[in-house]
């Protein structure tokens, strides 16, 4: 494209105050484009992302009205009920997954990938993160498979999915309290392992550090963590890698 | 025996100034007995205990000195080679645990219990952790069966020694770093676990609280913590419970 | 049963396809097993457990709804009243115990043990925890005493209670704010002492940290600790010992 | 192979006994063969690896000359020149990077990755961890582009070498003080992230729980984050990813 | 001054009783006048700042109703809606400024300055301090140039608003979540830093601590940190360097 | 009182039953007496105290009710308003101050101190802390004088108190922020000083911490610490150091 | 003697500026006088203060020789025994307690109080902390009575010193570890309480963290704390409050 | 000069290619010549700075002798005497500050301002940061003028100092312990303090925690704080603003 734009000024198609200000423009219109379509290089069938979190509900509603007037997929995290009717007056087609507090809007297909995330976790309240990551994972073109409540204080649940896991181009382990969930899935499974603590637990699990602390001194290698209760984070990357 | 004592008042054969004395000393002298004894209500073969961390080591070579006037075997805490070596001038039969930090002196033979304790590490460098526990849990005369470096990371490892774990009467877990090795017996085994965070490891681990808290939060029922590398605490305990 | 099973493939009564999909099985029975019936070794008369805390009122209810098919008295613990009346629809024998924040069901007697555990407060504001741990060791089939109100800023209080205290098989100690009681029960008992600290308090309390630290470090030997208001650790870890 | 194994049982080319226990052993001859190989899925050309701290120069020394007689190469982290000389003396062609304190012993060439692991460090006391996680990818057959110095006090240096960064499969970010290198590159670069906080710094570093709260929160998308100086878990983790 | 008050002691024209009563209150009369003006030097224009958080509604328009009988611009910070109305009802030119949550009476005009105070923030939940900071730093007569939402997730927005950051006098970064554009404009900028840590952000933010640490440790010099969320001490510093 | 039993004994004017459970008692009658009256030595004039906070309003009711049978004056801290209502319908005498939240009940007159305990305070939302002191040294029958709102901020006005408080037989100093307070009363009188630190504060003060290890580490000596916010204990402290 | 300069004004003995200068002074002439001899009023006998740590020996060596210049006993607090024997080559009546780290000069006998402070140790490691403390209020002419090894883990030991402890004007309590002794005396003791946690311990006792929380939060009232391993300030404040 | 450069193609005096490479570079030849002259603006007399700490003797004399090929003075911080020698050797102006720990090479002479700021310790301890103020701010070219040992235990002692202090353009406070000094300073003199704490201290002075908490929550305005024993960061930034 800047080729183009040095042929039209040479060829005086275009004047040369208008070829500086596209120029000027040029390192940050690359980086402009990604400003509106966010920074990251969008690829086609990639969904926009917002976080709604410390948001008003009409800022969400604005955001999302103005990536709606584009053809990529939409998707907002930590968004309430409320955030989601508002949308839902200005897009029609919006769903809100209320476990992930996710919401999403398709306006396309994407191909879905062959190889698929396991996305696992310790307890039945760990679900709202896990599926944070799942619908993040799913919307960005993914094959998911979910696995709940296979936590250590029943290990058997555990081993009689790990030919699942095993089959999985990438594992997310999601677990609050002590955490071991990432560890014991390190120490049985080959694959990258993102492990995600959530703040489930009381007392000494002081809202998820125990087990970020557990996760980030896994005696297991091949795991790395992400911030508490950061699902889309852990989905996110886990689609990166999935599509390596 | 008080109302021997009133007797003897009523009878004279004890004047008042005298059986004022002894009232007086009462409920001390219940208390004061386990003074001199310890406090703690030593029976027969029970050895008598000294934290040697903090003190001198002519500290350490008198209170064993005035130990050893007395039939008990004795247990040193804590103790560098340099307090073995003063401990040894005044009393031959002083053994030194290099691995435990323990001084034993061995004055009587103990009945050994039938049931036994399993005290498991994570790994190689949980050792002198566990050393302590299992010098201590011996000398107060149980059997003892050491489990070494069968922590998560392969996992397997733990899972070919679970018949022998199961048989125990209780279990002590020894592990630093992420600290998992506790909920995953816990999960495995329905005995008492004394879980014992060492200091190993580095970065988040901070010195053992990332082990600490993932055993303070596990999900797993029937296991407690002792504070980190507190090798003696556990093997005291668990000797405690092995002899109920 | 291994052996019975070469046996059927030497003889021929069982295919090597069929032998090869139940020996590939075997481990996973074993545990699989333990997944049936939970993973604890279930014995006759032990209640089912689910913690109720991050899960919806119809979770909480479903669950208990499955469990009520079987045999097993059911407990439910950090349950909320609304959660107690989804139950109670369900299984009208259900009760709620308003300061532990339990929901049982009892679905058959089960004998009570002789030997009792004492449960001990240091301040009133303990007791929602205590009295978790005591409805927990209750359904487990355990005698319990209860001591309220004996903490350390009036420990006349507790020594008045010491042989009550001295004469149970394990102890659990519930304390807030110092935490001391624990310490000093274990100065004066020779049982196994559970140390439960509790988030009374304020200021530097910081949630219960400081009566967690505090009971770690404990110079008193015979001590533990569980989580920060887990009174059903303490319970479930007092009804194992007091079982032994 | 247990399919042949219950051909032999049927033809009797084993006996029963032989055969149960060959069979017990089998799913721990797996594991067990893990064990021995290490419990991951051990593939041609992959090191066998030993963490050397918190082990005495006789245990190292053991381990490696054990692992010596088998066909692997060797990778020995965290080790100390004493270590060195030990292994030196057992194992001649051992060799020892001082920066990223490991030893190596390689025993066969290994194939070298395509794509490659770009290690990039803040500064340059960042360097041992960064040697660390390069020798380990390298070790596992990886191409390792390394870029050094680069952190956000002089962005430019960072932007200089956008496109070699851009052309990874995976990049390892390590840095210590505020950090902030992982999130400007993940703002910068569409790759998985692997973050490595460093202890390096000062006061307020608190060792390097400032890098790991950075890294942790990053505002960018596509990053994980590793144990505080974890250059081998970076350098095994982007391995992983690098080979998918 | 006290020349002269001398003067009159020897010339009699003050008593001696009377001199001593003004000597005596001399130190403190300097103070004193500040105690009444605030004790820091007010200067004509200068406004006067009441802290409205921990005060009753009451309170605080009782102090500002104080202030209003004098001719300086009035601040409140940290005030409810509640407060406002109750001011307003005193007196009608006050006005609210609802993100910023300040209270601010222009009771006469000030000179603006020529240099400008650039206020940046990282994201959009940041700008609740970025307003009381910008509220603070123009009503003491600061130009203020306002840049929002340049957080380093996307470079490239901070990059195109180079010039005018580096055309300020002083710069003040609002960030949470990492914190890491402090250090980037530190590293892209010569002029002084105050960095203002955000509350904004989840888990391991742990309420601004991973930004404050950041902040703390920034590799970039030029740069000094106020308290979390504190947008007033940022402005009310900027000011002050802003005017030197 | 023993001797005279004993000689009851020895008479025969009292059964050796009734000696023996006289006896039984003795050690605990003395504290057993503190425990009816609580177990500090309670002197004439002595308020009870009743610490509400964790407790269901019924409890405090019928702890005072009790309290209210006999002769003392009543003190409830950390009392809510719809506990002193509850109190009110049963004791109509008691008080209750909003801003102390403590609940009294004067049931005599006491003897004030000729000495005073000075109560200072840094800044005006200390006040509700200082009150508690406030109220309860009164209630003990200290003279107390009141500073409030002299904080480091503006210096002048603490040193325009200096007489007042050096006058004071001790000091209790309440502050909030960074606690600077005691340390520059400490640096200026020579009294002993009790600092409490509130909870004052946002963002780095951490709910007290900043203050509590600003006063901990008090340059000036002659001071120590209470925990955060703890204006009762503050006031019973000074209490007993006035009235020494 | 305000007075009398202005007196020496208006007569002429003294010039203007001469009063001036002097004047000037005035307010800084009281407190400069308190420069020399230290900040505090300085009364007969009372010892001058150095604080040694973080002092080079040739500068504690130079206060020293200043302070010896004059008529106080002199007091160095954390002193090594270097900087002892540099002391004593300057003035050889100089002392060194080796367990206390203290050098004291005794210049001239003072006055022992009547009343007495009881110090009291949980271990024998607390000693040299206690140690600070005792010859701190001794050298201020305090009579103590040092009572040690009386901790909670065999809490007949201090029962059966109470009445000494009781007979105290105010009492110290050193502690490491879980420092529930301090609340143990405080629920046992009418008397004013001075708390010093110690770094007596190992694992989550945190350099003296643990004992910190517990003494900060004790539910016993009369107590307050001081810093860490404090001696000098426990024992400064325990003369203060002695001597009222 | 992009104009031109866009002239040159519209004239064919370059080629489209050579215009497209010069054209992609652009933004990175601002930022590439920053590169080389360090990133900072560096103008006339501007010292060059280097960061010792974590780097070796040989790095550190390699970079100075880099340095030293170019004109601008060279400052060396955190430099052991060890790494100074080093560079003696190669560059003989040279010269080591012991307390500040910096090697400076004065190349040629600067102008100093007239201007001052005014460094200030607490303590003697404090002295060696505020000594790399001192040094640091020197060799950029501004006039320092030092007052030690003025923190708020002896109050009187920064009073007398305070016209200096006010005189000022910019103010350093170094202080450990409670970090009292910079809010005392804050309320007393209006110009921007840079507030530094210090690791000075022990027990809960947690290496400058407590320093540093109580600068940021500093209830006086007008400064902000660097990270703890950060001279450097201090005087760079103090003569940003005196220079401004």
């Amino acid at each position: 494209m800047l080729r183009e734009l040095l042929h039209e000024v040479k060829n005086g198609t275009i004047s040369i105050d208008d070829a500086v200000s596209k120029l000027e423009d040029l390192p940050y219109k690359d980086l402009g484009y990604a400003k509106i379509d966010n920074h990251r290089e969008i690829r086609v069938g990639y969904p926009e992302v917002v976080y709604c979190a410390g948001k008003t509900v009409n800022q969400v509603a604005g955001i999302i009205k103005f990536m709606n007037t584009r053809d990529n997929n939409i998707l907002g995290t930590r968004a309430t009920k409320e955030m989601y009717e508002a949308v839902k007056r200005i897009c029609s087609e919006a769903e809100y997954n209320e476990l992930a507090r996710t919401i999403t809007v398709k306006k396309k297909e994407i191909a879905i990938t062959e190889t698929y995330i396991a996305i696992i976790t310790a307890g039945t309240s760990d679900i709202p993160v896990s599926e944070e990551a799942a619908v993040t994972a799913e919307l960005f073109g993914n094959k998911v498979i979910k696995i709940n409540d296979v936590g250590v204080a029943g290990i058997h649940r555990l081993l009689s999915k790990l030919e699942i896991i095993r089959g999985a181009k990438v594992v997310i382990a999601v677990a609050g309290m002590e955490g071991a969930l990432a560890s014991v899935i390190g120490g049985l499974v080959n694959k990258p392992i993102i492990a995600v603590p959530t703040s489930v637990g009381y007392g000494a699990s002081f809202g998820g550090i125990a087990a970020l602390l557990s996760m980030l001194n896994s005696c297991a290698s091949g795991s790395s963590v992400v911030n508490i209760d950061n699902g889309f984070g852990a989905g996110y990357l886990a689609s990166m890698i999935n599509k390596l």
